[in-house]
C-alpha cells in the first residue's frame, strides 16, 4: 500500500502558480527528498522538465535557459550536499542577472543538527549571492498554506524575473511520506494571480539634463559591455547614428552582430588600442582619438586593452548607466552613474534630440577599425601555422544568421574579443562574464541551445570542456544539439601570457598538461567527433550544423607555446599598420 | 623583465608556519589570482602539491587525504565561482570533522563590487560549514603583517585540526603583480611556533557517576556508528569484553574490522532487526533482546533499521558519547549525553573497573547473530542471479589485511551494511557519511589512496561514478592507484526501493536511466576495464590489486527491479531462520 500525505498539495498549487506566473522549464536533479516536487513538474504537463544528473552540470544548464528565453527558471535538488553543487551557476546568474528559483529539498525542522542523514544547514547557505532566501513552511493541510504556497510561488517568480534579475532560494522542507495526493481539486484555489511590477523610469528634467551634457559634447564614444536585453543594442545604434559617436562594442554586447551595425560599431579596439596606448598621452595620435564624453553600458569591456583606456581618459565626461544597481566601473573614472535601463535613456534621449558629435573625430576612429582590421586579416590569413584567434574569423564569415555563439573563458573570450569583426547580420553572442569561471560553460551553452531553435556553437578550451563534460549526457538523455569547436592545447593556454609562463621551475603548477584526448569520451555519449584538417575543414563543420542534429566536436589542436608567438606576430603587424596610419594622421592634419 | 610583489613574502611566510604547523599536503587547482599561493606551495619542497583540475574533485580530494592522514590538509583555489566548486566538500568535511585550510585568491579591496573580472563576494561564502572565516589583509612589506600571515598560519591549522576538526576558510586578496621574490632570507621570522590544545577531560566523579550506572544496569548494548578516530574501535572492544556487552558495530565504526572483533562485535543487526522489529514490542523474543541501558558512540548509524529499534527503546537509559557538539540522536532517546572523547571515558571505565552484564543477554544476541549470518550466506550464495549485496561478502573474503574498503552512496553503503561481516582482520572502512552524498565520491576514495600505502577498494553505483568521473584524471596525472568495483544497474537502483517505485508514469524522473557505458571512458585515463564473468572473476580482480598498480575498474551489471526481488529473497530466507530461532528461544526460556 502506497502511503501518501495529502499536505503535499500545496506543492502541487505551488508548481501551478508558478505556470501562471510564466514558468515553463524545471531543471530537476534527481533525488529523493525532492519528490514531491519532481513528481508537481512531471505531472503539470505544462513546464518542460529536464532532468540532469549531476547537480554542477543542472545549475548552470537551467542558468543557460534563463538567460537565453530572459524568464525565471527552476532548478530542483535534494538535500545535503546536493544544493552545493548549484553554488557555482548561482553565483553566475547572480552576477549576470539571470532569474533562477532555485528549490531545495530539505528535511523537516525536527531532523535538522540531530544527526539526521542527508541534513545540513540549507538556510542562507548561498549567502549574497541569492537576491532572496525564502524558508517555506513543512506543508499541511491548514488552507493558509495552501494560499500561502500559491502566494509564495507568484511573488518569487516576480522578484527573480524582475530588475535586477537573479536568483532567488526557496528551501522546501518535507515529512514523509513524501508521495503527494493525486486526487486533488485543480480549481479550487483562484485562477491565476495578476501582478504588475514597475520598471525605473527618469523625469524628463533629468533627461534634458544628459541631453545639455551632450550639447555641451562634441567628440563622443559610447562604450557597451556585455549585455543581451532584448532592444539595448538597437536602440543604442540609433542613439550612436544619432550622435555620431563611434560605439566599441563589446563582443558579448550583441552590437557586433546586429542590422546595420557596420557603420557605427567598431570592433578592433582590443587589437588598436594597444598600438595607441603605446603613444604618450600627449602625443598627437592620441589626442586626435581623445573624446570629451564617453556613455558607457553594460558590464565591465572584456578586453584589459580598453579597461586600461578608459581608466587612461581622466579628462572626460564619463557616463555609466546601468540598469542594475551594480555600477560597473573598476577604473573609477565615471563622472555620472544613470542607474536605470539603457534603452529608457537612448529612447528619450533620441525623443528630446541629440547633437551630431565631431564627424571628423568619428571619421578618425573608424578609420582607425579599418586600418586594424585589414592589417589584421592580412597577418592572419598569412600564418601558416594553425592560430587560434582564427577561428573567430572563420566563425564570422560561416556562422548562419540567428545562430548562437558562445565563447569558454578563459583564452577564447579573448580572441573572439580581439579578432571577431562587427557584422551586420544578427547572431546572438554569449559567454558566462559574471565570474568568468571556466566551469559549467558546456552545460550553459547547452541551456541556452534547449531555449532556442537555432544553432549554437560553443567555442571552448579543453580544461573548460574537460571541467563540465558531464554536461555531455544532456545531449544524450534530451537530444539538445551542440556544436562544440574544442580548442585543444592540452592545459590552461592562458598562463603562457601570463607571467607565471617566467618562472620555468614552477610553470606545469599553472599550465597543467593533462594529455587527454576527447574522441571516446564525445562517442560514448552519441556524439561526433572531427579533428582539423584545413580551414576549409571547419567552414564545413559549421555548414553541416544546420542538416545534422546533436553533439558535434571540431577538435583544433594547437601548441600554446606557439600560440603565444602567433599573437604576437599578428599584434606586431596591426601595431606596424597603425603607427603607420597614426604618422598619416599626423601629416594630414 | 618580470615585476615581483616583495610584499608576497607573507605568503611565503605563511607556507612555511603550515609546514612547521605539520601540514604536509597541499592539493591546487590551478588559477592565476592563487600565484602567490601555488608558488610557495610549489618552491617550499617539503609539502606533497597535488594539482587537481577540477575544484569540485580537488575539494573531495583532499577531503580524502584528510580523512585518511587526520592532519589538516590545504586546498587552493583562485577567485571567482572556483571556491564554489569546494562547496560540497566543504559541507562533507564539516559534518565528519575533517580538517581543511581552505584558500582562496580574492582580488584586492578595492575591486570588490565594481565590476572587476572573476570578482565575487568570497567572505563567508561558506556560511556555517566551516569553523572559522578568516579575512588576510593584502600582503605588504610591512613587518607586522610577516609576523600576522605566520601566527594565522599556524592558528588556522590548530583550528582545524583540534576538536571537533573541521574546515577553516582563508580568503587572501593579492594586488598585482602575483610573482612572490625569490630572494627572501627564511630564517628572519624564528622557528617554528609550539603550540599545545588541551582536549575535553572528565572529572573522576563524573566517571564514577557513568560507572555507577553500569552497576545498576545488567543488560547492555553497545551501538557505534561512523568513526574513525585512532584507537576508538580497540578501547570500545575492550570496554565490551569487560561488561560482556554485546557490540552492534556499524560498517564505518571500524569495529568490524578490527583484531579479536568476532567475539564481541554483531554486524548483522540490519538484517536481523527487521525480523526482530516484526514481533510487537511486547512479545518475549523482543522483551529477551530488551536492554536496560545503550552506550552510543560514533555518527548515526547506517542503518535506518537499528534507527528504529534504537528509537523503540524508550524504557532503557541511553548514553551517548560524543567528542564533538553534535549530539547525534534524531531518535531523541539519549538520556545521558556525555560530550567527551569515547576513548577517555572508555578508558576511564576500565581504569575504574566495570561490572560484567548479564551473560545469557548477551549470548541471545550473539546467537541471533550467527543464525542471521547462517541464513544470509546461505540464501546469497543460492542466488544463481547476480545480486550487488554479494559483492561485500566477497570482498570481505578477498580483500587482504590492511586495505581500505571505501563505499558509495547511496545502495553501496546500506549493502555494506546489511551485508559485510565481522572480520578478525585489520581493514579501514569509509564512507561519505556526513551529508551522504553521491557527489565527490571518486574523488574521495583516491584522497584516501594518496595518503596510503594501502590498496583502496571503491564499491561505487554507476551515477555516484559519473558525477564524479572528472577525479579520474588524478589517477593519471598523479599515478594515484585505486581499485573500483562498478556497480551499474543503469541509473539510480534505491529508488527502486522506495515509494516513488509505486508511481509508474513519473518513475523514469527519479532512476534516470542514461545507457552510459564506461569502459572507453576509463581506458582514456589509463585505466584498465574488467567485466564481471564469475564471482571467481571478482576474486581474481582483487587478488591482483596487489601486484597491479593504477586505476582498475571491475564492471558489474545488475538490473534494477531484479536486484529488489533477489534482496526481498535474501530477507525472506533470513527472517524464515530468525523466526525458528525466536520460537526454539521462547521454547528453550
Amino acid at each position: 500500500m502506497t502511503e501518501y500525505n495529502a499536505g503535499l498539495q500545496a506543492v502541487l498549487e505551488f508548481v501551478r502558480a508558478l505556470y501562471e506566473a510564466g514558468v515553463r522549464h524545471a531543471v530537476i536533479a534527481p533525488g529523493s527528498r525532492s519528490t514531491p516536487l519532481t513528481i508537481a513538474f512531471a505531472r503539470h504537463g505544462q513546464i518542460k522538465v529536464w532532468t540532469v544528473l549531476d547537480e554542477r552540470s543542472a545549475g548552470f544548464f537551467a542558468y543557460g535557459v534563463a538567460r537565453a528565453c530572459r524568464e525565471p527558471v527552476v532548478l530542483v535538488c535534494t538535500s545535503g550536499t546536493a544544493p552545493a553543487n548549484f553554488f557555482p551557476a548561482i553565483i553566475e546568474a547572480y552576477h549576470t542577472q539571470v532569474p533562477l528559483l532555485v528549490m531545495t529539498a530539505d528535511r523537516p525542522p525536527e531532523l535538522q543538527g540531530v544527526g539526521s542523514n542527508q541534513t545540513v544547514d540549507q538556510g542562507v547557505m548561498f549567502g549574497t549571492f541569492v537576491k532572496r532566501f525564502i524558508q517555506m513552511p513543512v506543508p499541511g493541510v491548514q488552507a493558509p498554506l495552501l494560499a500561502h504556497a500559491r502566494w509564495t510561488a507568484t511573488r518569487a517568480t516576480a522578484l527573480a524575473g524582475s530588475e535586477p534579475k537573479g536568483p532567488v532560494h526557496i528551501n522546501w522542507p518535507f515529512r514523509e511520506p513524501l508521495l503527494p495526493p493525486t486526487d486533488v481539486r485543480q480549481q479550487e484555489y483562484g485562477g491565476a494571480r495578476q501582478v504588475h511590477v514597475g520598471r525605473l523610469t527618469l523625469a524628463e528634467a533629468d533627461l534634458a539634463g544628459l541631453a545639455a551634457v551632450l550639447q555641451a559634447s562634441t567628440r563622443g564614444l559610447i562604450v557597451c559591455g556585455p549585455q543581451d536585453e532584448v532592444g539595448v543594442a538597437e536602440s543604442l545604434l540609433a542613439l550612436a547614428e544619432a550622435l555620431r559617436y563611434p560605439l566599441l562594442a563589446d563582443p558579448l554586447s550583441q552590437l557586433r552582430t546586429v542590422r546595420n551595425a557596420s557603420k557605427w560599431v567598431i570592433a578592433d579596439y582590443d587589437v588598436s588600442l594597444r598600438a595607441i596606448m603605446a603613444y604618450s598621452p600627449t602625443h598627437p595620435v592620441r589626442q586626435a582619438l581623445m573624446p570629451d564624453i564617453v556613455l558607457r553600458v553594460g558590464q565591465t569591456p572584456t578586453s584589459k586593452t580598453l579597461g586600461q583606456y578608459l581608466a587612461s581618459l581622466t579628462s572626460a565626461r564619463q557616463v555609466v548607466i546601468d540598469g542594475s544597481d551594480l555600477w560597473q566601473d573598476p577604473f573609477f573614472t565615471a563622472t555620472d552613474v544613470w542607474q536605470t535601463d539603457p534603452q529608457v535613456v537612448a529612447t528619450g534621449l533620441l525623443r528630446m534630440g541629440v547633437p551630431a558629435g565631431d564627424e571628423a573625430f568619428a571619421a578618425r576612429w573608424h578609420s582607425l577599425a579599418r586600418v586594424t582590421r585589414v592589417a589584421l586579416a592580412r597577418s592572419v590569413g598569412e600564418l601558416a601555422d594553425v592560430f587560434e584567434g582564427r577561428v573567430w574569423l572563420e566563425l564570422a564569415q560561416a556562422v548562419p544568421q540567428g545562430s548562437v555563439v558562445f565563447a569558454g573563458n578563459s583564452m577564447p573570450v579573448r580572441d573572439l574579443d580581439s579578432f571577431f569583426p562587427v557584422l551586420d547580420r544578427p547572431l546572438r553572442v554569449f559567454a558566462n562574464r559574471g565570474a568568468s569561471g571556466i566551469d559549467g560553460v558546456v552545460s550553459s551553452a547547452l541551456g541556452v541551445s534547449a531555449a532556442n531553435q537555432a544553432p549554437v556553437f560553443l567555442v571552448i578550451g579543453d580544461v573548460s570542456f574537460f571541467h563540465d563534460q558531464n554536461a555531455l549526457l544532456i545531449t544524450k538523455m534530451h537530444g539538445v544539439p551542440l556544436n562544440v569547436i574544442l580548442i585543444h592545447n592540452d592545459g590552461g593556454g592562458i598562463f603562457s601570457f601570463l607571467p607565471q609562463a617566467t618562472q620555468p621551475d614552477v610553470f606545469d603548477y599553472f599550465s597543467t598538461s593533462h594529455g587527454l584526448d576527447f574522441q571516446a569520451v564525445v562517442e560514448n555519449y552519441g556524439g561526433r567527433y572531427e579533428r582539423f584538417s584545413s580551414w576549409a575543414s571547419l567552414r564545413r563543420f559549421v555548414d553541416a550544423a544546420s542538416s545534422e542534429a546533436g553533439l558535434r566536436v571540431f577538435e583544433i589542436r594547437t601548441d600554446r607555446a606557439e600560440n603565444v608567438r602567433l599573437h604576437q606576430s599578428v599584434l606586431a603587424v596591426c601595431a606596424d599598420a597603425i603607427r603607420a596610419w597614426g604618422d598619416g594622421l599626423g601629416a594630414g592634419n
